[in-house]
């Protein structure tokens, strides 16, 4: 039994219980007080998992996970990353190895995170280019990639999706229509789609994404909209035009702690004198930190999600003002439990698009996540931006008269 | 004719006009283009008065204002400033001098700002022990010292600080009668005589003026409130009760740079493990400055107005959870402009309290505060704060149907 990562074990598991098997098949559990927390089992099935993961946990767990070497035991990875995310999220006291290696990667992470256009566009294929129906076996029937809003917390995802986009447009001001808005990281064009159709708004939307571009412009056409929703393929610091309104839901994680002073200054050139913009992005309450090796090599290269206090001095600097900051919190771990759930239940048919292994990458990554914002202070924020303070109304109650007018109107449709 | 100031307003004035009468009796009009902002005419007595300006306007504006060698001529002070800040508002470029000492009081902000208990205490003094029938003079009924709150724009001063106070109990997730409240930096003890008599709270309000809790004992003795309600002269730093609850409007101006990790820290070992907090109080949203230097001698010594990114980095670490910002912006200077129409109608009154030379500089303080938030990006920011994610619901509504609820009731009392 490993000497190194057993004592590491005890000290980190402080609630809770994991049981380990080891490649010589003997057992131990690493508990905290009983009941203090969800129970888990693993097992290793060679030593070379072991050295691993002693060596460099935060990327070997996955790729162990993904390998088959590294193996729940009568129970899913999300309750084992669970009993791990829980003891993490206790206190970095408990956890020499992994606080060495977050030191290692938030000394690297300017580097890691240099996202010029050419790799910016490498990076985003390498995630948004994957097969456009696996996407369709795990999202919503719109595809919105990013955090649902759940008003009660009883919504369905389809639902939650909708509220999400009536929760946006809402703080656009939508006031008049033939609006012009910009969308950048428009996905699959759910969101520009609806911006157009249900509030009169005359939408471009841009993507770096091939597969995404050509879902989005056939849903355009499909939709009769075409006229209103141009989408394109461009890098957000190539645009030149100036809008009504700019909005930009999930992309943010992808521009890198180097680039968020580009990013204020081309939302300032882009945005009219009286336009209102929102930014709805991952950020974490904990601080400035970097971004888990794993999730930067397997799923999001170049991605960082950041503190507020990174946010808001080029947002300042651009100059521009912030007009409104909400933080969504378990709204994100409630739209990956949906997502990690349909997943499964379309498991074999994404085994058949690719194989197993892709399969636990991806259940890693949905599990991850959502302990993430369960657990480990990841948020959502979205901030609303303008660039004279008069161009937003002088409270926040037209936020909620709007949202819940489009949410009588969509009931009536 | 002085030729340096003259060269400074001929850049400096690009909008509306500024008519100079010089010592020597010539007179000089400089103007942006016709329609372009508001006129205003100003007269100096002495040469002295001159030079002074020349060397040190962000200073000497305001002491010449009250020394009585530069005048208004046919307007309000609030007039002349008005074209000045418009101006100042328009940008940088066009004003050397007071770009030279901006970047002077940036260097020595962190001097200025160091606020250790005991010269906290006598800052505080040196503005809230002022005879308290003054605030009464210009103040609402409730000596509501702080950013008030216009649902509609319509109110008067009186509605919209009972709004501000029910915005705040809002936000305080009050949502059971006993919870304990630390209201920190009590003024006159409005807020938190509300708190209890129509919120169910049991409040403990501390203050550094010896004036205001003597005030604030008194109405709580009055209002037979002196059970639910404590009030002690005592620093934040010093409190060692935890509490369900914190609240602290209009005091974190008073902070400094130096002590915000200080104050967050006090923040989060005074609160409980569920509990919440709201910090409202005045930003600026253009990034870090420094106080002007009129306002921190004569007005608030030791006092500094944070961007929001000077704010979350020490909130961030202690640790503490951002769990929603909103920005508050013209609600300040609609504040300032009943106040100083207040103070216009008692100025006889005052002048008896003190002099000609105090209504001066207290209507250049109104004047001034009120243009900043007009046209020179201040704010006000009220931060909702917590240790626990799970602490506040998962959607703001809640805030919306308090108050709503609230204010039912008070138009119902």
């Amino acid at each position: 039994m490993p000497a190194f990562l057993d004592a590491i074990l005890r000290r980190f598991i402080q609630r809770g219980r994991l049981t380990v098997r080891w490649p010589d098949g003997r057992i131990t559990t690493y508990a905290g007080p009983a009941g203090s927390g969800p129970e888990a089992a693993v097992e290793f099935c060679t030593a070379r998992a072991v050295r691993r993961l002693t060596l460099n946990p935060l990327l070997a767990a996955g790729e162990c996970y993904m390998d088959g070497t590294l193996r729940p035991a009568g129970c899913s990875i999300y309750a084992v990353l669970e009993v791990l995310s829980l003891n993490r999220a206790a206190g970095p006291a408990a956890q020499p190895v992994i606080a060495l290696h977050d030191v290692l990667h938030r000394l690297l992470r300017r580097l890691v995170q240099f996202n010029p256009t050419g790799r910016a566009r490498r990076n985003v294929a390498h995630h948004y280019d994957l097969n456009g129906r696996l996407y369709s076996l795990f999202l919503d029937r719109d595809r919105q990639y990013s955090c649902a809003y759940f008003p009660t917390g009883r919504e369905t995802l389809e639902e939650a999706q909708a509220a999400k986009k009536r929760h946006i447009a809402a703080k656009l001001v939508l006031d008049r229509p033939g609006l012009s808005v910009l969308d950048i990281g428009c996905g699959w064009g759910g969101l520009a789609l609806s911006l157009a159709r249900d509030h009169g708004a005359v939408v471009t939307g841009i993507t770096l994404s091939t597969e995404q571009l050509a879902e989005a412009r056939a849903r355009a056409a499909a939709e009769g909209l075409a006229e209103r929703v141009r989408f394109e393929l461009i890098d957000y610091r190539a645009i030149e035009q100036r809008f009504d309104r700019i909005v930009s839901v999930g992309m943010f994680e992808h521009v890198g702690v180097n680039h968020f002073a580009a990013f204020f200054q081309t939302l300032r050139r882009c945005l009219a004198p009286d336009g209102v913009a929102l930014l709805h992005a991952i950020g974490r309450s904990d601080g400035p930190g970097s971004t888990n090796p794993w999730i930067a090599k397997y799923i999001f290269p170049g991605g960082y999600s950041p503190a507020l206090s990174e946010v808001l001095p080029a947002l300042e600097r651009a100059p521009l003002i912030a007009t409104d900051i909400e933080i969504l919190r378990l709204h994100y771990a409630e739209t990956l439990r949906h997502w990690r759930r349909r997943f499964a239940a379309n498991r074999d048919a994404i085994a058949a698009l690719y194989d197993e292994r892709f399969c636990r990458m991806f259940e890693f990554y949905l599990a991850g996540s959502e302990l993430a914002f369960r657990y480990e202070g990841n948020m959502v924020f979205q901030i609303q931006i303008a660039r004279d303070q008069a161009a937003v109304p002088l409270t926040r109650d037209y936020m909620v008269e709007a949202e819940h007018r489009a949410a009588r109107m969509t009931a009536n449709a």
